[in-house]
């Protein structure tokens, strides 16, 4: 065999080292297959008119990482690297998907994060797509409005308004694809230095988002209302408890509709010394994250803190993830109007990245009643999973305290005489249930001051596998 | 009418303000409507149970501002606020799309930015689309790959690899919702602090995304081969003409198969002496935007730089929103495998801002031959264009230089005897027709050198508006 290896003898790099690379990328890449022979290093130097040595050199750094192997009196061949290169095998012509969450050779997962997608309207999906897909409707072929189309927008404010309680036009609203890109939009808006303050434990995500953007996180412990207001003003002192002195916030993430992974539904009181603190300074902003807020079991259905807000101080995020599905890749902010103006500065730039068909897909789904029909349907078929679990888990009530169940889509068991959660995941593994210990939400997990606390989910289980889950935990707990 | 406004006499905001923010709001959003009569001071007083002053104080600020209006004898009026809010009507249950770029009462728009929207295979869209959303494709209604999904990426490997020459494997590529969301992952990826040069005209957008970053840009001159290299050496010095000493770049943005928008084809000793530069020190990058590289009407195509690298410094980006439409909003990088590291550790919980539907969709696209029978049509149909355009201009080669016509779907003229930029798009102006002034591309407008240089596109037009275009511009520019 013949190597044309481009080489450059004008750079810096050393011959040798761009013989070796170049080697290394084809055996990586699979154009140089394992067991082929290569040619020896006298012939290389001469075919590549370089000096022997180089080759040689080249050659014992492939040898050295193991990309190639030397047999005696045999010569040089490109070794397997199947263990190098990660190697994924694949039918042409088929899309492989990652299976639903919850696999992983358990017997039930009981994963936070399911959706029940058995009652997704497919068939009204399909419906709506083919109709949108015509040849007079190429406009949406083009690039449209930044922050999303107007008529998508309208009517997100509406079942925000009527639904929600929230308060905008359909000007304040921001569609973006996902929770992550609408926080990395908002940090941009929100400018550089902020020190944003989050309910501990808290959405892991969203934190993450904000220390890759820049941003001081400080996490704020919650009482049994949410975050602790008190301990939000002492969190810039040094004498709050915690290891690091931080800085004083200026913004405080909260979930006051379902609190993620609590459950804390916020009282109403707690909200206004919120907004209270949010309207002590210029430029104090609260970040209402209304996820889950859809879903609600008892009690009656509390406004988006949003809805109480005169002073323009709250941001509200929400997101079709969880309500339709989270393969639409369609959420929003809703931005105060005093925001907007910086919002069209610092990040107004960025294209939607929503496309238009999708937006109009939606847009038709929410205007035409499904999205009303699809949410009704859905808070029955989870009010139905979750009285089955509730009924399950009475059992339990002996030992375990249970949390966090009037609203969303998962609740948690503390168990009461300290059993650790890794035991608890441990137990319950062993007996084929997947259950999630409460620290993996936490900032600093060694903060973490229940740990006796796990998290089931139950929305992508069916009854008759929360029945089986529930009864497996109580054998693995020994209740 | 009785207002109820919720007060907090908790918080530090004042009364007055409460109200004021309140009913300003009530109005903006037209639940106050223009016309309506509100109460008297003393009559809202008496039934918030504040101090009339309060009252007096809030209608004070809102008839300052143009919200309410007092009528002598009969009290005060809602106003009128079309003016303030933009109200746009809109029949219930339709989706108004933004026009085709190139409207805004212009005949002839040649817009640089349009695509031919008349070729779109909308049936066989439809049709992958349809075969796609059935009830047994759950799982792609979940949360899939923050890359991509593997299938997708494979598909784009080897469609770079085939096209492009681009040597990669797919656990290298990342997919995501279009240039700008790309460029802002990229820039975490790098890290804080980069100093990018940029070609000097060029992509705009790149440029905002890197500021907004918090990169600082660097904008480096153009010799007739592109990016000068001395000139990138010599960026970091304050003795090389520009007014601000910037910093050494350690990252250059370069668009070397068609630059945008000066049309420059980078030859390949340019491209190896920026590779060269790229390889004298650790962490130096290039960021190869390969815009436009699908269509060439002379010379033999050129391999993308990324192919010419082997020692893993190119970044390489691209998009299928000039191949297949803008809506697709799906563009991807391939990074280099020492940043893949990184990119996981610092971007990688990013969830895909793609949507499992729309990646499937293209997928099929890919895989199935639809797309290389698409590009094969759009060769010819812009050929088309192109030569038609072309021989409408020959009769402007007595006053004007043609430039940037290898390539692309635009491009330059400057006019010989030095009318400038603003002239030249005023005439066509009257004369009904669109042209686009090369200052808009300059990272400074100050700094353009070609300041009688306009850009025309021809994507979107037919050869029949070219031509009346052309006609046009001629009487226009009194030729």
């Amino acid at each position: 065999m013949e190597l044309i290896i481009p080489l450059d003898n004008q750079g810096n790099i050393p011959m040798y080292q761009q013989i070796y690379q170049y080697m290394k990328q084809e055996i990586r890449q699979g154009n140089l297959k394992a067991g082929v022979r290569l040619p020896s290093t006298r012939v290389l130097a001469d075919h590549l008119k370089v000096s022997r040595s180089t080759t040689q050199m080249a050659y014992e750094q492939l040898l050295s990482e193991g990309y190639i192997e030397a047999v005696p009196c045999k010569g040089y061949f490109v070794s397997a690297i199947e263990a190098l290169v990660e190697v994924r095998e694949q039918p042409p012509g088929q899309f492989v998907t990652q299976e639903a969450a919850g696999q992983e050779g358990f017997v039930v997962d009981f994963s936070p994060r399911g959706i029940d997608l058995d009652s997704f309207p497919f068939n009204t999906w399909r419906k709506i797509s083919k109709n949108i897909l015509v040849d007079d409707n190429k406009a949406l072929f083009l690039n449209g409005d930044p922050q999303g189309e107007y008529a998508l927008r309208e009517a997100i404010r509406s079942y925000l308004h009527s639904a929600r309680g929230v308060r905008c036009s359909a000007d304040q609203i921001i569609v973006g694809a996902g929770n992550e890109y609408l926080l990395m939009l908002l940090s941009l808006v929100l400018g550089p230095n902020r020190v944003i303050a989050m309910e501990n434990p808290t959405y892991k995500q969203a934190y993450r988002v904000f220390i890759s953007q820049g941003c001081q996180v400080v996490p704020v412990e919650m009482d049994k209302h949410g975050m602790d207001v008190r301990r939000l003003r002492e969190a810039g002192n040094s004498e709050n408890g915690t290891a690091a002195p931080y800085e004083l916030p200026d913004t405080a993430y909260i979930m006051p509709s379902h609190q993620h992974p609590m459950g804390i539904v916020m009282p109403v009181k707690r909200r206004q010394e919120l907004l209270a603190w949010a309207y002590e300074k210029e430029e104090r902003y609260l970040i209402e994250d209304d996820y889950d807020s859809e879903f609600r079991y008892k009690g009656k259905p509390i406004p988006a803190l949003q809805g109480m807000d005169h002073g323009g101080r709250v941001i509200y995020i929400g997101t079709f993830s969880q309500s339709i599905a989270p393969a639409i890749r369609v959420g929003f902010i809703v931005l105060p109007v005093q925001l907007l103006a910086r919002y069209k500065e610092k990040a107004g730039f960025y294209s939607s990245t929503v496309s238009r068909i999708d937006q109009n897909i939606l847009y038709q789904f929410l205007t035409e009643g499904h999205y009303e029909r699809h949410l009704n349907r859905m808070r029955s078929v989870y009010k139905g999973k979750h009285d089955c679990l509730m009924g399950e888990l009475k059992e339990l009530e002996a030992e375990f305290d249970i949390a966090g169940e009037h609203a969303g889509l998962h609740v948690l068991l503390t168990h009461r005489k300290g059993m650790g959660e890794q035991e608890l995941e441990q137990k319950a593994a062993a007996a084929g249930v997947k259950v999630y210990g409460l620290s993996r939400y936490f900032i600093h997990p060694e903060h973490n001051q229940y740990p006796s606390t796990v998290v089931l989910g139950y929305a992508n289980l069916t009854e008759k596998a929360i029945r089986e889950g529930c009864r497996r935990l109580k054998e693995a707990w020994e209740l």
